[in-house]
């Protein structure tokens, strides 16, 4: 009867929260992506868990919703944090859908890319910014690029998710175009791949030479804003210098 | 030699990482806001600490960085994710400027107010959002309505940190008359008052009501977009349906 909805960090063990941890303890059945149940595997131990390829999301949730109305007590797992283009949203919404509203739903917050790329990074994301995934799956194009105008014209760092994929390959490349009609092709940008994960690697860069580079959908990219500079081997946001908390 | 830069999330002990765990442990000294050190005490026991009152940040980084340039394993601490309105911009901005490149610098992520809020209040940020904060004491006024006005516009979520303080008490109402302008007054909304500390609670309205509440400094605010709804006692933005990852 309880479900969590739980946001497992970038990737290693040491990135979740003991609140992740627990609710993760006293879950009976695991419900998530296989690569992502993969990388907690240690932490489940001989656990159920039900996996779906990717794609297969909604089958996934539906799954744990049932389980959890039979009485059981289980855990959808997304990497990062489980609300932030994460299996959350999907959930409340099928919880709507069927109506089961006896069902005890806690979501437990995770580290999400945003800031655990900002980290190896450095600082870039110290002032406000703006999240936008170029995935158009679900959402037109159109809809991604007046995003991405107009955050740049608001003057936001921004964060970009879903950055690549196979069918995909030219998207980054647009969108630093379209970001460059508002911003300077100096800014200093940054991204990193496989974030807590083996084979971690983080590059800064200008974003004229974003524009040229070739991620794949295991990265995080950020473009500075006008307040964004390289220090030492480090792309930080300076937020000025006046003594505030 | 090595500095820690360390979110410890957003209050109760249970919501750090351990890897942050793990750094406190590691640190001789541990550097931060009276109120932040305060919350985590239990975790670092007789550790010695430096605080400062609110506004000595730049005080407190620079007493830090002198630590570890000494020799000292330090953490600067804030709470949250220290990367987004906390202190590791300005330890960065402090460190250029005294010219130590040779201490160890790690930030560690934490789990940001934007997510913790998200997931007491259901998935409100599902989908691209983006993350403003009211305080005018680094930002001209003027740049704050800009962004509201265009990230409204560009229909992100919006998630608004220090949404008010003494003297700034009608900030927020200010703010939800620019996002009126662009969206409905019954777009859903949701606000959260000490996230994991005691006396959390939150609260789900819509965007004509928040104009007209009264919400403190320790309170992150939600506003929806056009696809964010009510689902039970949750506010949640709609992701849509298709089978996708
Ligand atoms: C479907 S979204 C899931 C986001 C996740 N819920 C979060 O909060 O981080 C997948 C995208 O998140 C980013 N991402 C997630 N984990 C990552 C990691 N370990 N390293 C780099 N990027 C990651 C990438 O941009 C990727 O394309
Ligand atoms: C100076 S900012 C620090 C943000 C912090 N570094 C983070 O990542 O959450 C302070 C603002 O963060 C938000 N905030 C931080 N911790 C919070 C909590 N426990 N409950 C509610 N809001 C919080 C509030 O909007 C507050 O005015």
């Amino acid at each position: 009867m309880k479900l969590y909805i739980i946001g497992t960090g970038p990737g290693e063990a040491s990135q979740l929260t003991e609140k992740a941890l627990e609710a993760l303890s006293r879950s009976e059945l695991i419900v998530g992506y296989q690569v992502y149940i993969d990388l907690i595997k240690p932490l489940i131990g001989e656990k159920e868990t039900f996996t779906t390829p990717m794609r297969k999301e909604v089958e996934r949730c539906k799954y744990a919703v049932e389980a959890a109305a039979a009485g059981r007590t289980v855990a959808v797992v997304s990497s990062g944090d489980a609300g932030v283009y994460g299996m959350a949203g999907l959930v409340f919404e099928i919880l709507e859908a069927v109506g089961y509203n006896h069902i005890q739903v806690e979501v437990i917050p995770g580290i999400t890319a945003a800031t655990s790329a900002a980290a190896v990074l450095g600082a870039p994301l110290t002032h406000d910014f703006a999240v936008i995934s170029l995935s158009d799956l679900l959402t037109p194009w159109e809809d991604i690029e007046k995003r991405l105008r107009l955050a740049a014209q608001a003057g936001f760092a921004i964060c970009i998710y879903n950055p690549s994929s196979k069918k995909r390959g030219d998207y980054l490349k647009k969108a630093c175009e379209i970001i460059m009609k508002e911003a300077s092709g100096d800014t200093p940008c940054g991204y990193v791949r496989n974030i807590g994960r083996q084979g971690q690697t983080g590059k800064i860069l200008t974003l004229r030479e974003l524009a040229k580079e070739q991620v794949d959908m295991f990265t995080t990219v950020i473009v500075g804003n006008r307040n964004t500079r390289v220090m030492g081997n480090k792309l930080v946001t300076a937020r000025g210098y006046k003594d505030v908390e």
